[in-house]
């Protein structure tokens, strides 16, 4: 199997494995409980947390909630923070759907106004006019790290420094694709993150929220008041410890990583660009994890069913946007126009892909569009 | 060791372990995926939900979504029926906090009218007090089948009609202590139901809710429109393989269980009342699984410790209910007076408790007992 979609979700590492199979089976115990067994894991996990804090640069005055996934750390952040009629939100269309529809959300219950961030031809974002935007009315701005379609890199830092310049709001951003791969600072302007372990090698069904030791976000589960009353629920140790160590594992060989998949996706790019001249690669200053391209002239679903045949795996779009057909909302907001949406393919590299792999990739990929040369409209 | 706090997390069993184990290796692709691999999975998960449909006894165009927790079903039923001032909940005190606590933020938040189930002295529901509060202004009734602490069994199928002949009410249904082990039948007159994996041998971090095909909930996690629009984040098929075994299990067993279990929790009150006169059972119809009781004269936690030492582990009031420090609501709401809530303990049997391992608690409970004779006030 080749398989290329680790930005929908990634393949396991062996070691992650290992810990959640030891874990399920020895670690049963709830760690809200009073007898030693569950204290013994609470106490873990604290270690556990004060490690991401640690991996993300963070204060031990800071917070870091496990969730269940980015899209409640997202939902808890926009929902959170109880923004009323007249407050301002700055988004993106083109960022995933667990930002985009909770802000709408927002604007569709509490009258909250939404202000759009524009993106230029390369979809990356427009400063100029972003600062535009920016004003005593806004209090909340939702920056995504590196976007999961197009793999555009933001540079969030200088955009926060920018949002605290000229007003009070809460930055928030989702680092989902980023998290333990691309490099990053965390500046005090930035206000909350949230990151998930089953696009790093971890499992699904865990993932994570940084709070700024001074936010004011409400909790979204309340109960038990478990993880400092900002989400209750009993906590899954084994999914905790999962996610841990597959932060440990990309931590460690972060730099290696990048340096391999710059390599690869960069073979990738030279090599269809090579074979097909009508290829389109639309976006720059894009993770080396993310290739992204329009291939006008047939359906990425066609491409997608022929490569299956061959045990191949890529994206037509995000595996969280495949319930809009047709026209695709994120890429509209890109800038691509709407009779290529379904020309887009995205490959995703995990960070043990190999050179291998990515040779047959390109092998089956310039197979398949070559027999698929007598459908080929324009 | 000696487990007996399985109320609060259950050990899990071999073969769930063994599902976990291979399809976390293996089925690591996004079920949201457009390719194979993913489509594969979401189909095997649309199994899944209509066996867990069938399991509880509901139809097939009701919902079942899988969610990450008991807490997140409550939390999704609770706020999501959107109730505004002048909306009567009816909810017990005694539930688990994850019940009490949304409800209650209902209040203060949006004005909502609450009225509390009373209990009779055994903790039973009154039902004439609880019939006389029912009027047309009573928007949502929460019920648990089994309370978490005390064990009492309600009888939902009669609450859920009564409140329907004299309300259109939602009625919302806690069975995560309840669920796979004592029988029910689901009538048409329950909205709503909450389930969880971790109680039943099945994996933290994945749990059930049960909605009626009319059902108004609005969905608390808003993003890729997964579970069909009512819980967007990413599908942890290998916890939901896990969770659909552990009930497969359980629902298999169920019979068999429920007997084994009422034979030692008889087994555990003949021989505790035997040795230890002072000790007090305050309920009655409680599950056979839940074994409480009040312990005048020394202070739960130090029996806790003693228990700890020889490997037996019991609890001294839900773990959800930790942070509650002297005083417990639930109790109180329960009628057990407050000079006894720090003499409250609980045993919980799993479906793999064995006689022997009941024998060795009570032989070490009672050693414990007669050790810290110099201790004991009264």
């Amino acid at each position: 199997m080749n398989y290329f979609d680790h930005a929908a979700s990634s393949t396991i590492y062996p070691e992650v494995l290992d810990v959640l199979t030891q874990t399920m089976k020895d670690d049963f115990a709830n760690p809200s409980a009073q007898h030693i067994l569950g204290q013994n894991l609470q106490e873990i996990i604290e270690i556990f947390r004060e490690d991401f804090l640690k991996a993300i640069g963070a204060n031990k005055n800071d917070s870091f909630i496990f969730t269940s996934s980015a899209t409640e750390s997202n939902n808890t952040v926009i929902r959170g923070l109880s923004l009323i009629a007249g407050d301002v939100v700055l988004y993106s269309k083109a960022d995933h759907p667990s930002v985009t529809v909770p802000v709408e959300f927002l604007a569709e219950q509490f009258n909250v106004t939404l202000k759009e961030i524009i993106l230029d031809t390369n979809a990356t974002i427009d400063i100029e006019k972003f600062s535009s935007f920016l004003n005593e009315n806004v209090k909340l701005v939702v920056l995504t790290h590196v976007n999961n379609q197009s793999g555009v890199v933001s540079d969030i830092e200088a955009l926060a420094k920018i949002v605290k310049e000229k007003t009070k709001a809460h930055v928030h951003v989702d680092a989902v694709q980023s998290f333990t791969k691309i490099n990053f600072k965390l500046s005090s302007d930035i206000d909350s993150m949230s990151f998930t372990s089953h696009k790093i090698g971890g499992p699904k069904g865990i993932a994570g929220l940084f709070l700024k030791h001074n936010h004011k976000v409400q909790p979204l589960l309340l109960g038990g008041s478990h993880e400092n009353g900002m989400r209750s629920s009993t906590l899954s140790y084994p999914l905790i410890a999962g996610f841990h160590k597959a932060m440990k594992i990309t931590m460690e060989n972060s730099t290696q990583s990048f340096s391999k998949a710059s390599q690869l996706s960069e073979m990738i790019m030279a090599k269809l660009s090579q074979m097909i001249s009508t290829i389109q690669f639309p976006f720059k200053s894009t993770s080396p994890f993310i290739v992204s391209f329009v291939l006008p002239g047939i359906s990425s679903d066609i491409i997608l069913r022929h490569l299956e045949t061959k045990e191949v795996y890529i994206a037509s779009s995000s595996a969280c946007s495949s319930k809009i057909p047709g026209f695709n909302p994120s890429l509209f907001a890109m800038n691509i126009p709407e009779k290529f949406h379904k020309n887009f393919l995205r490959i995703s590299l995990g960070s043990l892909t190999t050179e291998k792999e990515v040779e047959a990739l390109i092998r089956e990929f310039l197979d398949v569009w070559d027999n698929l040369k007598h459908m080929r409209g324009r």
